[in-house]
């Protein structure tokens, strides 16, 4: 086992009727709060409202940001962080999914400086030291930032996508409902699930040995396809949305990362190239790298899936069976596992290996080149 | 799933050499320290020495509380108060196992009021306001104190042992050196594995259905079977204690108490008369009482073992084979499974179920009876 801090100071509040702790939970925090959402669905479901009663019984007066895009961009951070200075929030609440809480994150260290948030991202800034404390309402099981202190945007320009960690992003509070993923569209239900066993798998194919985090991680994944399969069924299911909500968060909250050096995250990396050319949800992208990076290194991983095969499926399984039945369980949900599926066609592929060299994206452990960016392009095709 | 809040803002420094952070760690919290220890092993093996550098290089003075016992009584937590109060310490640095650390957290609590600690374990005293900032050094794994809000005392007078949790009672930091542990003998180390099994136990015992929770304590308990073994052979082994300190952590700081009602924890309820009238270690208590207490509520739990027996030995396993194969591996690294074992005999029955009635321990799912108690102790012989 690697050396490794532990430390989340993040309180979830997880169940049927969570926002109802919404208005005690922020109080110490100040009166004025910047409501940051997304593209309105949040204004259509009721829960923008819920939020809004919980705002008005605290005595907290708000002003809405709107239009969190689900690939979210830097510049509407910035705007935001505009908005949060006029307004002199206290506090940013975040109401929806993975885009707009990583926004919010943007915000809360661009509230303090003078400088475009994506500076940060760029590492062209120094390190953030305050920041708004965050609230979020989560509407979307995927991407885990509810419970923990990274973020990642984009820049449409640049056709660049970034991540940024700091210690004062961490949530104050997250309040996760699963009834409020009801409404969640089938594919970004199916998208979410894939994001959360990426997140699982780049935490697993850290090869520093750590028993407990990979053991954990099969957990999460044999769960994941066990109850991916169930909400796809029955989105109306409880337990379904429970669990798969639990799971994101579990996916990238800590638990995974003990006795790691940081995951690889070489699959996120490429993925990114895809959702920044194409505008593809992280979650599809997602689904179409992973098997092809795991044919790619298949000889160098063969242990570790053979592990995965048998603690995901039966004793028996094999390396190729676990990857197989990943391939399967993706098909069936609806999420795709080959670019042509996600419309990317054989014409595209030059501009995909011109973005990855741009970009150059690299795993931890497995080093990504010109000729392994190649050789995964070929096996999404 | 339950409702439920994930929450733990305690700070976990984990490695060879973690020590070596201590000292910038506290630095906010103030310039003087007490320092509170067990029987004085530390002293000759070189912690508190390593700990004392820390202090003195940060610039924080201290004073040392020496003597509290393996089974911890409050009057030592009292008289550490009274210590704390003259010196008027800004801080509590708890070096050693989890009697020294749950005495600490009496401390911190009993700091800043007039009466014993006791009356907080007796629920005689209103809730704890505030609480002196705890640094934990742990030196032998076991109760997972280290990263939780809870604390077990005992009154010698009354033979009572209670616990007591609040959330001001979160070590800030706590550093857990897997080589701290090399030293600790082969049984109290078997006694910290069978500690860990059960808590994992009374969790997974929780009957709410919570699929990662119990998929997690399943993942713990095959674990510690097999590194419970591996540290049995060879006590320097790195991999082994730094599994065993981490398996023990994970066990009780809230990952698998998600989507749960807290546990069942009769079977702890059980243990605290055993150790308060015979003073034997808590973790030998715990595998004399579980295997007695599987057997006897069997009936009931026999799909859960099965689930556990399939997840720790193999697919075919049956629920019997769990707790045969769980009484055989205590037996393997020499903590007892039956009363006889401990040098208490059938003589001593009457004595064990009248603290049984007196102190009336109930699981919160598995109630118990005096039929129960009583078919217990046989079971135990």
């Amino acid at each position: 086992m690697e050396n490794f801090i532990a430390y989340n100071p993040t309180k979830l509040v997880f169940g049927k009727g969570s926002i109802a702790q919404l208005g005690k939970e922020l109080q110490p925090y100040g009166k004025k709060a910047l409501v940051v959402i997304g593209k309105g669905s949040v204004k259509q479901n009721g829960i923008l409202e819920a939020v809004y009663q919980q705002l008005t019984a605290a005595g907290v007066s708000y002003t809405l940001y709107e239009g969190i895009k689900s690939n979210p961009i830097y510049q509407d951070a910035d705007a935001a962080v505009a908005q949060a200075k006029i307004f002199q929030a206290d506090m940013l609440i975040a109401v929806g999914g993975g885009s707009v809480i990583d926004s919010a994150k943007a915000i809360a260290a661009g509230y303090y400086v003078e400088h475009s948030v994506w500076d940060f991202y760029l590492r062209k800034a120094p390190a953030p030291t305050k920041a708004l404390p965050i609230f979020a309402v989560l509407t979307l099981a995927a991407t885990g930032t509810e419970m923990n202190m990274f973020t990642v945007l984009q820049s449409d320009d640049e056709k660049a996508k970034h991540g940024y960690g700091s210690p004062l992003l961490y949530p104050k509070v997250s309040f996760l409902d699963p009834e409020y993923t009801y409404s969640v569209p089938q594919n970004y239900t199916a998208y979410g699930v894939a994001d959360l066993i990426a997140h699982s798998l780049e935490q697993f194919f850290d090869t520093s040995h750590s028993p407990l985090s990979d053991a954990y991680a099969a957990e999460i994944i044999r769960l994941a396809m066990h109850y991916g399969l169930e909400v796809h069924q029955n989105p109306q299911s409880y337990e379904a949305r429970a669990n798969i909500m639990w799971l994101a968060t579990s996916a990238l909250n800590g638990s995974l990362a003990a006795g790691k050096l940081g995951g690889d995250f070489g699959v996120h990396g490429i993925e990114h190239c895809l959702s920044v050319l194409f505008d593809i949800a992280h979650g599809a992208g997602l689904s179409i790298v992973y098997p092809a990076w795991m044919r790619h290194f298949y000889s160098q991983i063969e242990g570790k899936l053979t592990f995965l095969a048998q603690r995901t499926l039966h004793e028996k399984a094999t390396a190729n069976d676990f990857i197989v039945a990943l391939e399967n369980f993706f098909t069936t949900i609806n999420t795709p596992i080959r670019l042509a599926k996600a419309g990317i066609g054989k014409d595209k592929h030059a501009l995909i290996l011109e973005n990855l060299k741009q970009n150059n994206p690299k795993g931890r452990f497995f080093k990504l080149t010109a000729t392994d960016y190649s050789s995964i392009l070929e096996l999404m095709a």
